[in-house]
């Protein structure tokens, strides 16, 4: 049996900053007044679905590296394109800082998130990107129904 | 350094399958018409995106696993939901069997697709899994604009 991994610890975090970077792209595409009022269906706006994002990624890191369990908070009084963004930056470092103290062997632990959710950690991880994958797509939808051109999906490497 | 894998091989592709059940979800919950016709923005039909996701999903991983280089092909014949699920379906076991074939070590190599793209295994199949979140992501405001309640998130575990 090799134990080359397919993937190790620090790659899964820059796949997962880059993808922040495009979701940032996305954020930027937004007139101030979209970002916070347009949406579909009677789906949440994307600025909503970007705090959903933010309240996730550092409490939900930080909760797992610290073996704490807080309640999900998804509650934010960001009310302009430019705080929004500015707290999308500064969540990066935070991010790269507790994915850093999680050591590989916890990956495979599992892990009761926000006192509800109980997955392995590495499952809560993908989670994270790939419900930010799943919103930025939704946003995608957005700015095409407001005839603006999105971010290449690919423009992340 | 540890050199315990955070995923192993099978899990990235036990991941992959439920992502692809969960999408399996999303095409059944489309009308018939509104998957072939209903669309926002300018944007391509469900059953359009879906069609992109298997003319990537059993050819990337065939290309990658027989080193073979063939261009990309997403026309398609599929004209009906019922043929649209067969082939989901008939994928399923040609994508096991393709990622299974592909032994670790290859994991980090360059590989040239569709005689294009040129980045490392991992990232391909990164690529395959994020780009049907993405597409998926963009059935769900369909959906909600057709008044229909999509999958739950979740529904993968």
């Amino acid at each position: 049996m090799s134990t080359k991994p397919i993937i190790t610890k620090d790659e899964m975090l820059q796949h997962w900053l880059a993808h922040r970077g495009l979701t940032r792209k996305a954020i930027e595409k937004f007139p101030e007044k979209e970002l916070f009022e347009f949406s579909i269906g009677g789906m949440r706006t994307f600025a909503d679905l970007a705090k959903e994002l933010l309240a996730i990624a550092v409490p939900g890191l930080k909760a797992i590296a610290t073996n704490e369990a807080e309640p999900f908070n998804p509650g934010s009084s960001i009310q302009t394109k430019a705080a929004l963004l500015q707290h999308w930056d500064e969540a990066t470092p935070k991010i790269t800082e507790y994915f850093n103290q999680i050591p590989e062997e916890r990956f495979h632990e599992k892990f009761k998130l926000f006192g509800e959710y109980e997955l392995t950690i590495i499952n809560h991880i993908l989670y994270f990107i790939d419900n930010e994958i799943h919103h930025r797509g939704q946003g995608y939808v957005y700015l095409r129904a407001l005839q603006i051109e999105p971010p290449f999906f690919w423009d992340r490497y």
